[in-house]
């Protein structure tokens, strides 16, 4: 293991390079920033199979899916590249100069700049969409922020190869040194050094609560605290409304059987909590659920620890009071597997205890049995904040319910109705992040073009002669974007 | 002084109101909340002279700053209830569905909701328009926030005449019980209860780096951790550049000595450090503010302690090492007074001594003289994050000096060219809040109808009825806002 004094001298020249790159990057056009990201995913697009391959021996996911992550995250970084142009993160806004009011009224322009150097951390689940050039890195280089990733234990060779990657890119599009780095050292000491060195500016991360809130401890304790962006993971609870699921209980079991097992339930947006009424029909639903898992084989999980911490909570778990399997996979185990399983639990014994609200990543899910629907306003009152919530209704349940539905907008970022929360669609409107602990900053969304607007913060510049003004602000509107002027939205010329 | 288990309950109490008001508060229209916001303005204009007198002497601030204020602070209410109407601060987003895609796009709409009730915490030199019915109760209320206000104890009475005020409006507007409620109790742990109970989800704060810190820890310590929005103050450097001051010493001398002296120095944006270069130029100017600030009576400050804390402070300053006064009021002397004082040292020694970076909250600058223009980079790399910063500057300056700009713009939120810092325009493009610790979180202003946008976090629906949907979503898009569906910005219709 390195010592604390050597990790600190390689994060400093890491680092200061990285602001280096950031005094040069920041003044970069948007045109120029989009070509970057554009060329990582030409990069990205063009490199072999030998990624694919190393990717699914260092995490056991099926070639097809992360060929699928591949598509996904090449998709990430044109879209972003495409909001880093048209300026939707920007907020420009400019008021005009008033001057025979008493007093004069300065002109005064605003809009929004980056905020230096990025850290990110990946997490094991995703090792390309939210990886080395994923979805943070993708978001804080439009923003125009130089990234230094700390590669991910669990994907370190991939990491490395996606690193290159980027780098080739950079080197191609002639990008100051420091753009991006990429950091191995497999110690603990490393996160802290990176977090609290004072030329990083924020942090971006998706993994476990647990390194989550450390990270927020760290930027907190920086001598200026600097924004951490951990998206923590949730049980994305799952609301089925009794007309719903009178109408379509057997349908409804084989969508949630699929979300549940999806990637070997290893998804932040897992349906971890079922919550249904007692009855015929939730009989229904439930006995149609059991069958579907039943069927369903079990498949190898990202690691070796992944899937001890699997089946180790999964055996916890079931031991609580009130808890009993409904169903478990009939199919053939494999080493390392998730298999898939579904619980139930009465409303009683799940608002007793609050380590039945406890995600646990992998393909499994708790379904609660309340007495009637008026207990699932207690039980969103009860959850901690959510990713995403989902309810399964029809009009009339959605129209005879509407406390229900505030209660369960206060919960979470995302609001299904009559879906499934695996599946996050990369577009403007996604609002990945939620209130804590889903998230650290429920303000903030890490997927979608306004993922950008976690690394930027507003400069006002007031009275500036004209041809000294940064081109989003100038009288000609030079880069035709949407300009808040005198408070009315405009693309005209001021 | 009460106990803690006392105010525990009082607060408790105060919180669980403020829940039942944002449940009813959060549904209502933008059209129902901005007449909410114009009512107290109202019943604020119409307020007699009952208001200032005891202002006057609550505060020692001047009958003229004082209507001029309140003038401030209808306006304030008014244009943060037009912005929550024409939705700048709504961020509304959609994506429509594409079914024939594989795997199909669901249909995905976004937009900002309010967090829920917000604590308020007053300054001393603001009694109106930082206080009790400020900027932070009225960008609170317009986002759908009920409010708390801890009132200041420096201007109690006014305090509670102006909560008399928004008490009466939210009566007269039929408002819910609970959408404001103003708390006395002069104890310290009232601040901690209220911050941490779990029914509060934002702070506003304006005041001393001391007290915002704490606020901020506070915030973080929740068992959710809340947003804490403090602006704590600032020095504002201003940098006189050769050119600028060749041509107009005298001009901009006379200028800076309004700007340190009004109001008794006592706002944040009090330009507190002046960094010029050596020369003929800056004699002249050094000559002509030392004229000026010797003809500049002193004047009463806020409160005893406040005058005495300046007096402390700046005889200590006066001591540090190569610490010379330029220029001291020459004008007769005032119980209580901030006596109008300008000091001046080497920028050698200023590198060396943090102690002169600090703000000293009062009718006080120090001049910073530089051997050349070449050392201003060193001194704006070197000092903390601020509100604003100022540059006297012909254009040629600006030109020839591209990089100090840079660095500048890295260490402020807001940067005035040939103008001063006092004056803080309320307009969509004002930014009040810079990096740390100018302000805890230098991504939001405290001024302006963008502080709205500290009070609300994104929600997204996803494949929603349309009739179920809130109006701001609506595929008629009923209330005639902005929204970016499919990625282009529009009014029209889905």
């Amino acid at each position: 293991m390195e010592s604390k004094e050597f990790i600190d001298r390689e994060i400093d020249a890491i680092m200061q390079k990285a602001w280096g790159a950031f005094r040069i990057y920041s003044k970069y056009t948007h045109k120029e920033k989009k070509a970057f990201l554009y060329a990582i995913a030409d990069e990205l697009e063009n490199s072999g199979d030998e990624l694919i391959k190393t990717c699914m021996a260092e995490t056991n996911l099926p070639e097809a899916r992360l060929k699928n992550e591949k598509g996904r995250t090449i998709f990430q970084l044109r879209s972003y590249a495409d909001h880093c142009e048209n300026g939707t993160w920007l907020d420009a806004r400019i008021d005009t100069a008033i001057s025979d009011r008493v007093p004069p009224k300065p002109d005064i322009r605003k809009m929004n700049v980056p905020l230096g150097p990025v850290v990110v951390f990946g997490p094991s689940n995703f090792p390309f969409a939210y990886s080395t050039a994923g979805g943070d890195t993708a978001s804080a280089l439009a923003a125009g922020c130089p990234v230094v990733v700390k590669a991910h234990s669990g994907h370190l060779k991939t990491s490395e190869m996606v690193s290159d990657i980027i780098k080739k890119a950079a080197g191609r599009m002639k990008m100051p040194e420091g753009i991006f780095s990429h950091v191995y050292f497999p110690s603990h000491y490393v996160g802290e050094a990176l977090v609290k060195h004072p030329y990083t500016k924020a942090v971006g991360f998706t993994g476990s609560v647990e390194v989550g809130t450390l990270l927020l401890k760290w930027g907190n304790e920086c001598k200026d605290p600097i924004p951490v962006f951990a998206e923590m993971g949730s049980v994305n609870p799952v609301f089925l409304m009794p007309g719903k699921i009178k109408e379509s209980a057997v349908e409804t079991a084989k969508m949630y059987a699929a979300s549940i097992t999806l990637g070997v339930g290893q998804f932040c947006t897992n349906p971890g909590i079922i919550i249904g009424t007692e009855g015929r029909d939730l009989d229904i639903f439930l006995s149609s659920l059991g069958e579907e898992i039943r069927k369903i084989a079990p498949a190898k999980m990202l690691h070796k620890k992944i899937a001890a911490s699997f089946t180790n909570l999964l055996e916890r778990i079931l031991l609580e009071k009130g808890v009993s399997v409904l169903a478990v996979s009939e199919m053939e185990k494999c080493d390392i597997c998730g298999i898939p399983t579904i619980a139930t639990v009465s409303s009683e014994e799940f608002l007793k205890n609050p380590k039945l609200h406890e995600e646990i990543f992998g393909p499994y899910s708790l379904v609660v049995q309340c007495k009637s629907v008026d207990e699932y306003s207690l039980i969103a009152r009860y959850m901690e904040g959510q990713l995403t919530c989902t309810m399964m209704a029809t009009a009339d349940d959605m129209k005879m319910h509407g406390d229900l539905i505030e209660d369960i907008k206060l919960l979470c970022g995302r609001f299904i109705v009559n879906g499934v929360p695996t599946g996050v669609e990369v577009c403007l409107s996604m609002q990945h992040g939620g209130p804590f602990p889903a998230t650290t900053d429920g303000r903030f969304s890490s997927v979608g073009g306004d993922a950008i607007k976690r690394f930027v913060r507003p400069l006002a510049f007031q009275n500036w002669p004209d041809e000294m003004l940064p081109d989003e602000l100038k009288n000609e509107n030079p880069l035709n974007i949407y300009r808040t002027i005198n408070n009315a939205l405009t693309r005209d010329k001021v």
